[in-house]
């Protein structure tokens, strides 16, 4: 008995988003993940580390037992332990312990302590930006309905990467840096882009004169996914206008702005 | 009643913008701004310092005198002092003089002077660039409804760059120039964002194929900022086609280029 | 009449996509194509090339021995053998073979083989993703009918950069780098695309004023491509919907998710 | 009267484009024009400078004789002499012979004959490429009704490269390459148009971040030209189709592809 009251106290405190002690928590929650990582960022500074190394080491260790005691905790007050174990916020919460643990066997694992930055994502949960969380979706929807289109784009770009890849190995060869087909590929990658970082660049006036051919075309197929894009993002905004409905009567067609309807004038119920 | 009349004449003279005195002040000051400038950015080239340095210096403090002046003339005859103090020409006016003060204790304040740049703005209130206006104001409209997209977005982005950038320091590490988790963020946005300066560019085959990764992620993704805004744009100037209404027959829908109505040939209200 | 046999089994194993044979057939290819090309990528690297180049060679002459039998093989078994000779497939399947034989002669040639990757193309056809033809179509199709808009564009790119690349080589000069007049024609393309590799960069304070004006200029006209498609796309998509009809009430205008007629219920063809 | 008959001959001949003898003249005069620009080219190398400068001066001499004697006869057959001369085709070709008389007295002033690419502008006149005149017209149109939003954007960018360019002087100084204030100026705008020499890089951490706030403020920026280029373009061709009249029924909205009316089903003039 004392111990389901537990378990329902823990799991309101540590689950819970409601103002009072299941806010406070998160809030504090947050607080000790972005330390955690602000400690991991400096204490990869050689001079950092060099002079307080053995603080940050430290205050990662209690950073760690920190968060693999409140893993405990999640685990312990679960309903449903094994639904939240395999859980997206279940695994990052696991993964964000283990690297110091291995630590201790492979030197620098401590690293990928980075993925506690994910943790950091319980935000939306704890100030409600659904909102947000909805935008997201009408990106994700836009892209999952435009993905044929982007698969075609891709496959487009990775063709023009391929042979002008293997075109610049042929012209300009090992002695300009160009020293095999993958670090061609990755030259033709960088320059398609547009990144150029000019670690690798063609030397001989044909390598030149192909390496220009292959910006000029990148620049006219940089346009095509933002073509693609825009007219997604247009469909659906005009989709989410013709589909919203007046309660009262009936109606169609109400723009997201819109507070009453503008054919009886009753209050229309908030987009979805 | 003697100073009640200059205030008033001052007033006019330095904060009205009608043909005469009040136009002809605004026009002497902004050749005076743009002076003060030019002289700024001239003597911070170290060939010019050193022959013309000191009649630049002498320049600088006549320009800072003459701004001193001026801030406390229009101090002087605002009808209401503490509007003006804290709204933003003043706040720039005051900042346009104190860097020149604060470099007798300070060296090499002054360069803050190029804070003056922002008294330019003045023309816009001058030649009555209000078209202007209303055309950046559709721009910041369009950006504000688009907030949550955007800030999706950079979420998006950022976590890309997090991803990124601990992955190369991990396996590039500080001896390829990944020296610390901050400075290969710093190449993650230089990669991300396609400027590519090319002065930390991995050097291991399993770097540069992450480093591929990152730039094509990226070439996907510098198309949802693009097609938000222009979505948000055409819906924008639909809207305002929509809402644009005859003055006699109240018909709705007119083109933003329509100068009679389409429907009983009365002459439209220009749109807003 | 036996003969005639093994050339209709031959034909429905080799050119046949259902599944069982056909597609086993198939499917080993694509594995065999990916193989061949894998081992000209990683033959390629020097220290690969040293220690597992005879290997690499040996695998290079059994593909190439594999890839002539089987297009043999399609000649024999074709029912109009010259039009599968010179269809876009048959010149791939030739052209896949011929640098191994070439390199005989001229050595080097054998990275041609880079062309097998479009052997690959066939996965369209085995897997019947015709879906992401269609795609492609309407991707083609936007850009064939900007085409005049396109080359507008390109015009008037190619001026800018001969106008910015004759300048800065009268500015810039050979001692900076802009050594003749199409290697300044190259700086102008790196430039103009954004690309920025930093092999010719402007040194002078003139040269770098108007290399900063190329750039914003291009800046502004990256615009224009992005626009166009973006404005193309849009009018394809809603001329799709306008275009869709119902069999039944013969009403036009149903969105591409639509599966019911939205005036009289009943279900709709799928959208070609 | 012979004079007057010759007058009518050459006018037709030079600036007729009728098949035959017009066409053939301006047909062969696009071919001298690509030949000399051509010259000019390989002549700024220097290796071929070297062996073969004193035939390719002959040649230049040579075209600038043509050139001279064709804008003599132009002047002369011109019904309007002084139309011709100050028309952009007339001072074009003035310009495309002046820099090699210059040259005599100013070395390297032959350069600017690289101004004789625009005369090849006639290709549009002569092969009647009026369709593409109409497509620039559009995208002009486009530009020029986006104008003041253009201008609003630009004046955000330069406020941007204004700022960050200060406050990097500010912060990396001389000693990391920014030197002055307008080549600080210089490093913002390589960095704001995403090109990226790799020229000036930040070197200290906090510029490392002042220069990574400004890469994503761009980033966020560059889809502002875009989002109003695509709005003004989709606009246009919205109006295009709205105002796309039938000649028998009068009825308005025909697609640019459409041939026959909608409504009554007569043959369609062809879009304007």
């Amino acid at each position: 008995m004392a111990q389901a009251n537990l378990k329902a106290t823990l799991h309101k405190v540590i689950f819970g988003t409601e103002p009072g002690a299941g806010r406070n928590f998160d809030i504090f929650l947050i607080i000790i993940i972005l330390s955690s990582v602000a400690a991991l960022f400096i204490d990869s500074i050689a001079t950092v580390h060099q002079r307080y190394g053995d603080y940050l080491f430290a205050a990662e260790v209690l950073f760690t037992v920190l968060f693999t005691l409140e893993y405990i905790a999640r685990i312990y007050c679960s309903p449903n332990r094994r639904a939240y174990i395999f859980s997206f916020y279940g695994l990052v919460d696991l993964l964000a312990t283990i690297p110091t643990y291995l630590s201790i066997f492979i030197p620098g694992a401590q690293h990928l302590l980075v993925i506690r930055i994910f943790r950091v994502l319980r935000v939306f949960r704890v100030f409600k930006l659904f909102h947000y969380m909805s935008e997201a979706n009408v990106l994700v929807r836009s892209l999952v309905s435009s993905r044929r289109k982007i698969s075609v784009f891709l496959v487009s770009v990775l063709t023009l990467i391929v042979v002008f890849g293997a075109l610049m190995y042929l012209i300009e060869g090992p002695q300009n840096g160009f020293t095999s087909l993958p670090r061609s590929m990755y030259w033709a990658i960088v320059t398609v882009t547009t990144v150029g970082y000019g670690d690798i660049t063609p030397r001989t006036p044909l390598g030149q004169f192909i390496a220009a051919m292959a910006m000029i075309t990148s620049y006219a197929i940089i346009a095509i996914p933002t073509g693609i894009l825009s007219a997604e993002l247009i469909q659906e905004s005009q989709r989410s206008i013709n589909n919203r409905q007046c309660d009262s009567c009936k109606k169609l067609g109400h723009e997201k702005e819109s507070k009453y309807c503008r054919h009886c004038g009753e209050k229309l119920l908030p987009p979805q």
